[in-house]
């Protein structure tokens, strides 16, 4: 099954809660969020000078100045006291609310002062010249922040300008994460015992998880046993939104993790053409989607990366793309790929130039040292050096 | 100035502090940490099958296969019982410990079991085939991770396999962030007075900071009074590890700014060529950076992506280059620029279109319905219709 395949088959129906928080960089809203009044409510100056009626200040020139009567100072933060008559102007700061009577504002750049209390205009301008208009940033009604679209700088700064210092969001949904094998024991083990590992996929996993807007929940390490891995990937299931487990490395450990996850749901994908990461297992467990992965920490990355993180992302409520860092980029050198599999390579970039990085999918090196990746399509069957390719950063 | 410049200018001394914490992604390490054992410690198997002595599977073949005795089985997380002697092999699982004797691993692939207790080996190995060696992954000694780059998930994963489960990192900096301006009130206030308007500087910079790495600290809003701006910005120099303030929008308030500045540090940028974003103040105070913005949250949030948040990342101790989310895309009409000035454009992106999205720089708008902005470099006097651009995206 190619990746897109995979992820057409697995469409969980589980979404994390929602809940009711403060705007925050990253959060979900759940719902669209529209403006309760119009915005700004007020005219304002969007420029330092003076707020003026436009027909007064008609056909005026460097050569023919309009000459007004200053009457008044537009205080920051304060109602004008007063008004603009004809013939008249008030001095008004950037922000400042736009006076009655006037209906735009004359930059200070193109007024001279003749003589105190009294101004000359260098330039004519139009109606609306030099002014915020009520309603010009969002209407009652408009939409200020979609569904869907994780928040960022300008929306938090769009939702306070609007009083908005709530909104329904999902929470992080929870993604509970398994490691399996009788030969791993936790990363703290300062002398691992002949033919133990430290548990190098969790921490890892739990990154990625993060990184896609899930909060990563350590469920620990079960042995190659059938009955302790039911129990606790049933109790994953039933707790969090989305359950991920290293499926171990040996063709017996998959096989163990296979069977469990058919009990518990239905499997939708065994074998994903990706190279490394084809013994991945997609399961819908009730709506919670569960993913196997390789027991290689690095093709289990590769995997979630490619399949977990739009899991994570779907299950959180997110329905617009992620950003893709990626920069175009010369190879290196030749990479041969087989037919019908999706390759993902690791590159060092320097100078315009993607140098692969390979090594046994076992290492994490690789990936460690890479500055990105790349894919080499199913229908290809390798690429040449001095191809121009798309690498995605990390 | 331009920004190149203007960040040449300030480089500011502060570093954030030094804790120990556990890796966590997007943590900084302080110092480079290094193997303290070769990884992985003793052989393992990379792929299901035998342990063998290469020398006895020497030429092999489907028409010709070795005939070897199975003398044990080397079992998940232990020691191998045994060794392999010369015509002699062990069943072993991906990730077993090789035992003792044995210098390669066949795949079961490529085997028959013709009997119980003997194998055929349809292929010959080299010593070394289907074996992952001592300190592959890193030798004692090694660089694990640099200092200076954020933890991505790869490099948790190779922590956790070193066993390191503590290391020096750099707290986030923490960012003190200052609104100024008689007009601006919370963005809790249910109905602002005519004249008034919610700050939404600060909330919208809090997420850039987080966004860089940093840990907003929100000082609150500050009239436009020179003794209590001094008061708030010498306390946050002092307590924190870079001071943001947004300078008010009208001349006098960005005056006022720039005089504090000028009693606190050395003032060494006021005024950038950038659009929008001129009104732009950088200075260092005793090594602490203070970057003062425009008034419009706009142009704010535009110049602190260009300036501050470099900033931000140079006192956390990031020294590796953040990874630039980019397209490329064919503008969608001319976009006229001065010559000398870097214009920062919104733009929204459909079917390789960026279509630039305009507006006043008072509203935030443009940038909250935009995919991403690009940059008219100082250099150009404008771009048209169709010519190819690069989209940072958000």
């Amino acid at each position: 099954m190619t990746v897109a395949e995979a992820l057409g088959a697995l469409a969980p129906a589980r979404r994390s809660a929602v809940t009711h928080a403060a705007p925050a960089l990253h959060a979900v809203p759940a719902r669209t969020v529209e403006a309760g009044e119009d915005l700004p409510a007020h005219p304002r100056a969007t420029v330092d000078g003076y707020a003026v009626r436009a027909s007064d200040t008609y056909a005026a020139s460097e050569t023919l100045p309009a000459f007004l009567e200053v009457t008044g100072a537009v205080a920051m933060g304060r109602a004008p006291e007063g008004q603009v008559g004809p013939g008249a102007a008030m001095t008004i700061p950037t922000g400042g609310l736009l006076p009655h009577g006037a209906d735009a504002v004359v930059m200070v750049e193109h007024t001279t002062e003749p003589m105190a209390g009294h101004v000359e205009l260098l330039r004519g301008v139009a109606p609306g010249d030099g002014v915020l208009h009520p309603g010009e940033e969002a209407r009652a009604g408009d939409v200020l922040v979609p569904a869907g679209r994780p928040l960022r700088a300008a929306d938090l700064g769009l939702l306070a300008a609007a009083g908005v210092t709530e909104l329904a969001v999902h929470a992080p949904p929870r993604v509970g994460i398994v490691s399996t094998g009788d030969e791993v024991v936790p990363a703290a083990t300062a002398r691992p015992a002949p033919g133990e590992v430290r548990d190098a996929c969790a921490p890892a996993l739990a990154g990625l998880v993060a990184a896609a807007g899930g909060e990563p929940v350590l469920r620990g390490i079960v042995p190659d046993d059938a009955a302790q891995l039911e129990h606790v990937l049933a109790a994953a299931v039933a707790e969090d939104d989305m359950v991920v487990v290293s499926a171990g490395s040996s063709v017996g450990a998959r096989d163990l993790t296979a069977a469990v996850a058919a009990r518990l749901g239905d499997v939708v994908c065994h074998g994903l053409a990706v190279k490394p990461g084809k013994p991945t297992l997609l399961a819908d467990c009730g709506g919670v989607p569960l993913v196997g992965l390789p027991g290689n920490p690095r093709s289990a990355l590769v995997v979630f990366r490619l399949v977990g993180m739009p899991l994570v992302r779907t299950v959180a409520g997110i329905t617009a793309p992620p950003p893709a860092p990626a920069v175009r980029a010369r190879l290196g050198r030749d990479v041969p790929s087989a037919a019908g599999r999706l390759d993902v390579v690791q590159v060092a970039l320097a100078d315009g130039v993607a140098t692969p990085l390979f090594g046994s999918s076992a290492l994490l090196g690789p990936m460690v040292r890479a500055d990105g990746w790349f894919r080499v399509p199913e229908a290809d069957t390798g690429l040449g050096a001095g191809a121009e390719i798309s690498v995605n950063l990390y």
